[in-house]
């Protein structure tokens, strides 16, 4: 597999097969790894850094799990490609920023992910469609514990798995879930369930994650603390609190179609006429069309519309995403008119296949 | 002919069918005339207008051109009804407001309509489809003339017609015509064509005459003078300052469509969906919408789309006719979705015939 095959395939976490995938887009759960003896990232230097990618790099050929993964160095790639990869969720924006002596590994159908020699020397990350940490874990805990067997992790006794950011130590894990809350926005009741979450020591980013904006309706939640507590409490957790904000979700979406039917009906079907018809379009309208559109398929207004459809253009609109499929450069405005071009096409190809 | 079954005709004027029709909506020809020895509408007491409604009956009854209109007393009318005459262009809203001893004259096809009271006792117009003032002022000389025979028109050797209002006095002739301008308001011209009009002794004004905003870029331009010219000069000098605007809105079309062509069909797409889709709509947005509708079919990037549609659904989602349509009173809210409704439907009626 290449880098450039990526972009031929619909990856695991945009398949819409899991369980709440009417609600939950994706979840994620990560681990941070550092290796024994060599300084976190930001301290170590060019020779160390070079060892860690070694290191790691050889765990990765040796491991059943990982040993047919791509393995991409930072350096290699073009801002083209590096933005790509953060489009598809695979690396965080800081690691595309400084890109010498790192790199990413991507798995079978982008299930997963390592960067190496990001804040720390291994993060890794699983992917699973829909509301499903259980199975993300369970497929993580896995790899991790066959590199474990390669590589030697700084871990304490006391602190459990050390890592470069005090917040992160102990477990190492994050646990996260990307949910789409259109009703709670609407009915104005998101402020109060983002209060009450954070208050149980969860947190709600955007879609790009930490420092972004949430757009389109799109909110991704996960826990802040990771010492003190089981990877499986911990999960336990999360998943508990989840369950809520999807039954406040499914609340919401009830009475707002008892309430004031047609105020959501115009506001629905006027997104999915402007998406058919659009001719020039912002990556930030066409988001925020699609949130009403995808409500629109699961309150039944919207039918024989696939939402695995539009998750994919949800992900091929994106600026990399666009330029990569026309194998050339756009300017702003020039990908303004290539994203509605793009999304005329896509659904009138979903609307034939019925 | 009775009141009621002018909602099942399209007027006369919304027909399409004359010169220039992709951006004259219509033409009309109204002369003001006033019974010699009887004080203006506004100075005569109630004796007295019943006189002219009796005087101006009798001659109405034994013209060929007006014995089979439709005779109505304004005060037989409920403020729906009176509304509807409005949004049909049939009488002002002057007309509308106190209605004692006043009647308004709808001739066959709407073409011809004579207040009687308003500001003068006769306020007779002839409308037109399309850029025809020609036409209209020919059939509005014949029933003039016709009047003459019965009625006594006060008139002065020197001023010419004598009106209540001083800038009617002399042929007691406006002729007006309604233009949609999209092109020249998209490239900022209006404004200096607006005021070009103005020196040159015409009037531009909204939809719906004096004192009205010009919305969905249409715009009634008038003369402002009657006084010290005959008709026919009058008529010829609007004429030619009319063609000239045609021309200028041609030319920005043109150039319109040259240099801007994805921002155009983006717009006139987005419009046509949003139409066909919405399920709540003003007014005052589905006019603004209709504009580029409108623009789109004479551009020729809405094809199979009939212009006698638009200009018909144009008038039948104004508050009186949607009522009046399913016959009985809607607050603002409940309008704007029978509005949505109607348009809905209209469409994807105009759609199937093809």
């Amino acid at each position: 597999m290449r880098l450039n095959d990526l972009i031929k395939q619909t990856c695991e976490w945009l398949k819409c097969s899991g369980p709440y995938s009417n609600i939950v887009i994706s979840s994620r759960v990560r681990l941070a790894r550092n290796l024994k003896g060599i300084p976190f990232s930001h301290w170590a230097d060019t020779k160390k850094k070079e060892e860690v990618l070694m290191k790691v790099k050889d765990a990765v050929s040796s491991s059943s799990y990982t040993k047919n993964a791509l393995f991409l160095y930072m350096a290699d790639l073009n801002n083209l490609d590096k933005q790509f990869l953060i489009e598809r969720h695979l690396i965080s924006k800081e690691h595309a920023l400084r890109a010498n002596h790192k790199a990413v590994i991507v798995g079978d159908q982008e299930i997963l992910s390592i960067m190496i020699n990001e804040e720390d020397h291994l993060r890794t990350q699983v992917m699973q469609s829909g509301f499903n940490l259980d199975e993300a874990w369970q497929i993580i805990k896995r790899i991790d514990k066959d590199f474990e067997k390669k590589l030697d992790f700084a871990y304490s006794e006391d602190w459990g798995y050390l890592t470069a950011c005090p917040t992160n130590t102990g477990t190492g894990l994050r646990a996260s879930v990307m949910l789409h809350l259109p009703a709670l926005v609407m009915s104005k009741q998101i402020n109060k369930v983002l209060q009450a979450i954070t208050k149980l020591s969860l947190t709600a980013r955007g879609f790009y994650g930490e420092g972004t904006e949430a757009s389109g309706n799109f909110f991704q939640i996960s826990n802040q603390v990771t010492l003190g507590h089981s990877e499986e409490d911990l999960l336990d957790n999360i998943n508990r609190i989840i369950k809520q904000v999807i039954g406040h979700e499914q609340n919401a979406r009830r009475a707002l179609f008892e309430q004031d039917r047609s105020r959501i009906e115009d506001r629905i079907w006027r997104a999915f006429a402007t998406l058919k018809n659009a001719h020039i379009i912002t990556s930030k309208e066409a988001v925020d069309l699609f949130s009403s559109v995808r409500l629109g398929v699961d309150m039944g207004i919207l039918k024989g519309l696939d939402i695995q459809t539009i998750n994919k253009i949800f992900i091929y609109i994106q600026p990399a995403h666009l330029q990569k499929l026309e194998g050339k450069t756009f300017s702003a405005q020039e990908r303004d008119v290539k994203r509605a071009e793009f999304i005329r096409k896509e659904l009138a190809k979903d609307m034939e296949d019925k």
